[in-house]
């Protein structure tokens, strides 16, 4: 199944790209070296912090970045670009540089995830495919993350695939809830292509397909004896789903000695029902019998359904993670940051009449700080991309906007969040397995203090700008609303 | 470029539909003929109607159905399912019917949009796929909609790409909104593929590429000067923005001839700067410049910005249409509602501790009354399969739930809503062009009254069921909570 690496998306960007690019040729621009900086503005559901995911796929692009005959074609039938701009796009690949947040790291807003050096042209044309798979995976991979931390240990599947905006959605959205923590998912292709293990059992079309419920219950136990899990709400989960199924249990679980089988509910009040449901198997003597939820969940059902004693094994978390249903836009942005003119690098800066549309300008370098004996992360730092941080001394650091609350760092680790992805075009970064991605993200955010990672007004995280990049800043904001220049 | 044909999306399926297809095989039951219907519940955003979308690619994957010898390895890895049913995928494909509303048509809940009627396993494995691409389309489709009457006659751009949930959502978000009333998208691969016309101009890094915003300006003018968009507020809207937009304009567009042009705001007050920019260019003798607007739109604010006197001739709509951001989920279901036994058509219902999920049983046939003079859509109908309206004579119809409400239709046109798509596995429809699918949009909504149509509080349409119907669902869940069946 090819359908998920080795696409050809070139065209899928925005047509202004084309006409920025054919525009830079004209303007005699196409070698200009630029520094695009991807990054987001706000934490989805006033969360404090994001899972940066979807870098693999950004990978696989640009490694893919080509316009066919066919694609050069239809630009010429648009009738606006010149003969000698088609003529470059034949040859055209990616040949810059680029830096990246590896997928399954909390990211912060305003931090760069990803960093593009390259041509005016190269660069500009990667702009809306680069945030279409961050903002998409990176806002599930969130959402994820907050479902699962609910669950409090519980398994969370994901079954929305029916739910999804789409294919690719459906199934990066499964490879995405992965990362964030899900067990696994409900959709098979997703298992296919990334090894995320598919579950399921039955819908309620196989309970009416036959003459009773009891019989669909009894036929299913002998298909699958050690995979039993009976949907028990078709038509009265108490009165006959939870006995019929107990019934089966009895009938043909138990001469084979298996004490494994599950029950699913989809649908009524899930408290009471599965309290209802646990105290009914227990009395029959099914104990381990597990039971799985289904039914619209989010991690704030989850966490009420758990505070009121739910009896719950795990989640079937469907189209409110598939969607990220209460806060569905990642608000990633890629801005222009730098140029390099005459062999200088040279800050370039957005000014907008919203303050928080405002870009931190030129190149830079993004630091974690982690206490060296709590292993807690402390605070965020960027600095500019030829400074460096010596953690073997202190540092003051400072909030970028109220420039009077400072912080002393001491004792403390720094570690680069980027690393290098792309060099000259080529690709030297080797992309970390799913699993690998899974477990590198828990123990990040293992790292965060619960403060960060509550869902009701968490902590401010800190991500604070060095002092050369903050004057830099303040110079370019004071020359102001001109050019953009320093 | 083939990606949106052709494509073997099988292995897209929740996995449980394959563990079911397998259990169907061992019960004897491969056979048994079945229908389900596809519907959905509740309207997105509270609105009074749906936009139905999605069955182009529905078909395309229906026509593709097929298990390849990479897949049914995989299934066998799974180590459940029994070789003589791997044996039967080998040769599996389509050989059902399908009955399907068209897309564009204005559907409302509990209206079967699909009838499928093929044995259990061809039917079943077909739910998460129809669901998929029905559930996304129709949801962009009926999100523009209504972004599309919000702007009252101004042109509506989609501009979601970079924000949508992966490369489907851009691309398919971009044809459902097109079915909904945009005139045009950002995105260059739908252009290319559906033909929907791509449009753009520039982003703010063009004007920070340059050493000024004029030269940026004057140079874009220079190579586009049949389409200067220009984008004002990179630095400061009104104090530079639109002053060096008149001085460009003036300086290369004005020797040439030429009055068309146009300027973008993408941050601000919008109501107040246009406003003020229309007043500072149609003093400039600018009067033919366009005005477009992009910055985190929906219907809500496109309403409320008209409503304070906003001068916008365009809106470029992005983030909170392609995700549908106010409401991401459409609810569609695909449901059990009658298996053949012994030749006959054998009810079956769900019931629920949820009413709401409750379904309406048996192979039914949907009808939609028109008065016959005014032209306008009165009432829905749904009456069993072996029913037919006579629409010379008149018909008393009634509420499903509250069967003391009803209503007698005269002077009316009965329309049957569902059309042959699948007849014995052969495609025996001929799927419209987009532009045609837009135009019967258009003309359908149309058929909605203003009460219908409007976004807060709208009417309670009629969806009525025959007293056949009525009687056989009453029947049903009097005999109740056992087996679903009459």
């Amino acid at each position: 199944m090819q359908k998920y690496s080795g696409l050809n998306y070139t065209m899928l960007c925005d047509f202004y790209e084309l006409t920025m690019a054919n525009g830079y040729f004209n303007a005699g621009m196409k070698d200009t070296v630029t520094y695009f900086d991807l990054f987001y503005r706000t934490v989805p559901d006033e969360g404090g912090f994001a899972i940066a995911a979807g870098l693999e796929q950004a990978v696989d692009y640009i490694k893919n970045l080509h316009f066919s005959g066919e694609d050069i074609d239809y630009l010429r039938s648009r009738g606006i670009f010149g003969e000698d701009f088609l003529e470059y796009l034949k040859d055209f690949r990616f040949t810059g540089d680029v830096w990246a947040v590896p997928e399954g790291t909390p990211v912060f807003p305003r931090e760069p995830i990803i960093t593009v050096r390259a041509n005016a042209i190269e660069a500009q044309l990667m702009e809306t495919f680069l945030l279409l798979t961050i903002n998409h995976q990176s806002l599930i991979a969130t959402k994820a993350n907050r479902v699962v931390r609910a669950a409090d240990g519980r398994t969370v599947l994901e079954f929305g695939s029916r739910r999804a905006q789409g294919a690719d959605a459906a199934v990066l959205g499964a490879r995405a809830a992965f990362i964030g923590g899900c067990k696994g998912t409900a959709c098979v292709l997703t298992d296919q292509i990334y090894g995320v293990n598919a579950a399921g059992t039955m819908a309620h079309a196989w309970v009416q397909m036959f003459p009773t419920q009891y019989e669909a219950f009894k036929a299913y136990c002998e298909t699958y004896p050690n995979n039993a899990v009976l949907l028990v709400d078709t038509y009265d989960t108490l009165r006959s789903g939870v006995p019929d199924a107990i019934r089966a249990f009895n009938e043909v679980l138990k001469p084979r000695g298996i004490s494994k089988c599950g029950i699913r509910l989809d649908s009524g009040d899930l408290a009471y029902l599965t309290r209802q449901a646990r105290k009914m198997l227990d009395e029959a003597g099914w104990t381990e019998c597990t039971i799985t939820c289904s039914n619209s969940l989010d991690e704030y059902l989850i966490r009420e359904l758990l505070r009121q004693g739910a009896c719950i094994d795990s989640f079937g978390v469907g189209e409110r993670l598939i969607t990220s249903r209460t806060s569905p836009v990642f608000d990633g942005v890629y801005k222009l940051v730098a140029v390099e003119e005459g062999g200088e690098i040279v800050p370039r800066i957005k000014i907008s009449e919203n303050v928080g549309k405002i870009t931190n300008p030129h190149y830079k370098r993004l630091y974690r700080f982690y206490g060296r004996e709590s292993g807690m992360a402390e605070a965020d730092y960027i600095a500019l991309y030829d400074e460096t941080v010596d953690d073997t001394k202190d540092l003051v650091i400072r909030d970028p906007d109220a420039t009077w609350k400072q912080k002393t760092m001491h004792n403390f680790v720094a570690r680069e969040l980027q690393v290098p992805v792309f060099k000259g075009g080529e690709l030297v970064y080797k992309l970390p397995s799913l699993p690998e991605i899974q477990a590198y993200c828990q123990k990040e955010v293992a790292t965060l203090w619960p403060e960060v990672q509550r869902f009701d007004y968490p902590h401010n995280y800190y991500v604070d700008l060095s002092d050369k990049l903050l004057a830099i800043k303040q110079a370019m904001l004071a020359a102001g609303g001109k050019n953009g220049r320093g």
